[in-house]
């Protein structure tokens, strides 16, 4: 039950009416009201609460006598614009529930345990992704952190200074953790595909975010001849169709997903298109030749447009291999078969903390329609009491 | 030196540090001071001021005896987003150097003459071009406008009550005016082929904008297979490609310069593309066959990419041809070769008040690259003063 009522109390923050789906951006009213349940359901359970100097927020179980490396579990609370309801929330809730199932066991952990909310895993806001695991990790500096800007100009320095964070405070729990397992709605249909309720990963695929400014000269649109035009939006439109093209005959993903135009309006040809590029591949050099194909198609085009273009790579994330002894020690031992381990190709603060050395594995929620980062995303309540489960157990074989 | 002032005056209001263009959006604060400029200067030179329910206003010259039908000119002071300086204000403060010049000449017109800025007439607020015209007109209703929204959702009838504008009081002055004469930055190059500082319009080309909605279906850009999606981006990309190039076959315009994609996350498929096509022809039929052509390959595209497609005609504005006497009575008779009488491919509150069956006609002032709705838009001083000169001839043929 208690997982159910962590659920429910949650559910409706930062729900939207209209579409069903979620707006959680990192530090907004939603996404702040989000993490303040998650203190009061920490506090509520005598767990105590460590935020770091970034916004990432620790609640600790500490019994009497538990010392040595820490066992950290949770995800993150933070979602996409409309995103689903299951994609971070569900390994947050899943940690809280599980230390209550095995506090009901009366198991007392010889080592800490600790859930973890991790601030701004989507890029959701400031663009770059897991940012509170790569903070966390010195993947990304604080000083380059707080220099980016939301899209409406706002500095994350700025929002730092606003909610009360230090962030020279670091991220000193980080040398305490001596393994890491997130619990995470699956984001494809291998789970559906071999019956399990309950899987570990293997894998992330390699991937990277994109920025192409493709400029060119704003002008009427009714008085230019096309033959006089420089539009950038025809730059773009060719390039994210042969993005498009290259994924699917390399049997990879490639995705234009947010698009910002200048000046944006009906009468005037742009006089930029800058689009983000989502690339993600099942190795490193898969991931270089997919990119590199695309800009050579969107060089090509610019070159016939007459528009300059830049790509700048904003992220790049190689190829995360999880813990496989660690991994092992999950899957296997249970009633029934042992869990399968799958690849994924999204990216979590799991491969961050993993790339960064952490013994880390990942366990996955069957999603009956593989669909995720949308409304429509959703796990059924007995594989998600089979996800607590499986998290109490492997918290209890790595703590116990 | 009074075109000077009055131009140097106005220069500053909405214009952008960063590209130089200039941001006058209807009834915000820069179209606002805009707006108070107009009054001030008015006002000044002892002209009459007359704001209509709507937010257009007036400023009325009528010296003692003057009766009968009035001779109207000016323009508007909105600006596309990031526009240039000289769309719309060139014909206001025209109009106002043009009654400097024949009052301090000692003309005294027999007929009433009037300085127009129209309202909103760049549609880059509510998405209808002409909107102060439209409504004096009747082509619009106020109900229909009052109903329109901007990006951030806010309706046109609230903001008429936040600045004090009753709808209800319409547009009293329409009845009064026996003639239109809108001077305006010329759009195109034809003046410069013809080498002439000044012309006039013959026609507006029919026009007209159309909304694309494309919905598709939001996923994860990482973990969704490229044959499982559903993204309306493909749609829209295939769409402007194939407006461009029908236009170009059949020698005309269409123009996707304005996009809005939901969620407009890097990593998701997006779940809806918007996008609004601008397009112009020489003909009605052109036009019929222009969009039925794109719409005709967007809905085929469609169906390849599973999306929904609905095309929504926003506004339509059939060809419009200036009145042919009055424009003979204004291109000759002067020093040197009678003034072009081109066509333009832009809409105008004279190409609406025509429409009306008010007697109208337009000049134009040279333009050297062509470029308009963008910084770069231009005209020299001596070719504005010319402009001025021409105005000032034709005001006082017509209301001499």
């Amino acid at each position: 039950m208690t997982f159910e009522r962590l659920w429910s109390d949650l559910a409706p923050v930062g729900r939207s009416t209209a579409s069903g789906g979620y707006f959680r951006q990192p530090f907004g009213s939603a996404e702040r009201e989000a993490h303040a349940w998650f203190v009061e359901a920490a506090t509520a359970r005598d767990l105590r609460v460590e935020t770091d100097g970034f916004g990432t927020t620790l609640a600790w179980w500490e019994p009497e006598g538990a010392d040595g490396p820490a066992v950290l579990t949770g995800s993150h609370l933070d979602s996409v614009l409309d995103g689903g309801a299951f994609d971070g929330p569900l390994g947050v809730v899943s940690g809280l529930a599980a230390i209550d199932l095995l506090r009901a066991r009366g198991v007392v952990p010889r080592r800490p345990i600790a859930v973890a909310a991790f601030v701004e895993e989507e890029g959701s806001r400031f663009g770059l992704a897991c940012l509170g695991s790569r903070l966390a990790t010195g993947t990304t500096t604080p000083e380059a952190a707080a220099a980016l800007t939301d899209r409406d100009g706002t500095r994350l320095g700025d929002v730092w200074a606003d909610v009360g964070l230090d962030p020279s405070a670091g991220s000193p729990w980080l040398a305490r953790v001596g393994a890491f397992v997130e619990l995470h709605v699956e984001q494809g249909r291998d789970l559906v595909d071999r019956d399990a309720a309950v899987g570990a990963a293997s894998a992330i695929w390699p991937h990277g975010r994109y920025r192409f400014d493709v400029t060119g000269e704003a002008n009427h649109a009714g008085t230019t001849r096309m033959e006089d035009r420089v539009d950038p939006m025809l730059t773009f439109a060719m390039t994210a169709l042969a993005a498009n093209k290259q994924a699917r005959l390399a049997g990879q993903r490639a995705t234009f997903g947010r698009v910002d135009v200048a000046p944006n309006g009906t009468n005037a040809v742009p006089s930029r298109v800058t689009a983000w590029l989502d690339a993600r591949c099942s190795t490193d050099e898969g991931l270089q030749t997919l990119v590199a194909a695309i800009t050579e198609q969107a060089a090509q085009r610019a070159g016939r447009d007459g528009t300059t273009l830049v790509v700048t790579a904003e992220s790049v994330s190689p190829a995360v291999t999880f813990d496989a002894d660690l991994t092992a020690r999950l899957v296997t031992g249970h009633d029934g078969p042992d869990w399968p381990v799958v690849p994924t190709q999204a990216g979590h603060d799991a491969g961050v903390l993993a790339a960064a050395g952490v013994p880390t594995a990942m366990l996955f929620v069957r999603n009956p329609t593989g669909v995720s980062h949308a409304p429509s995303e959703h796990a059924g309540t007995a594989d998600c009491l089979a996800g607590v489960e499986a998290l109490a157990t492997s918290l209890e074989r790595l703590a116990g």
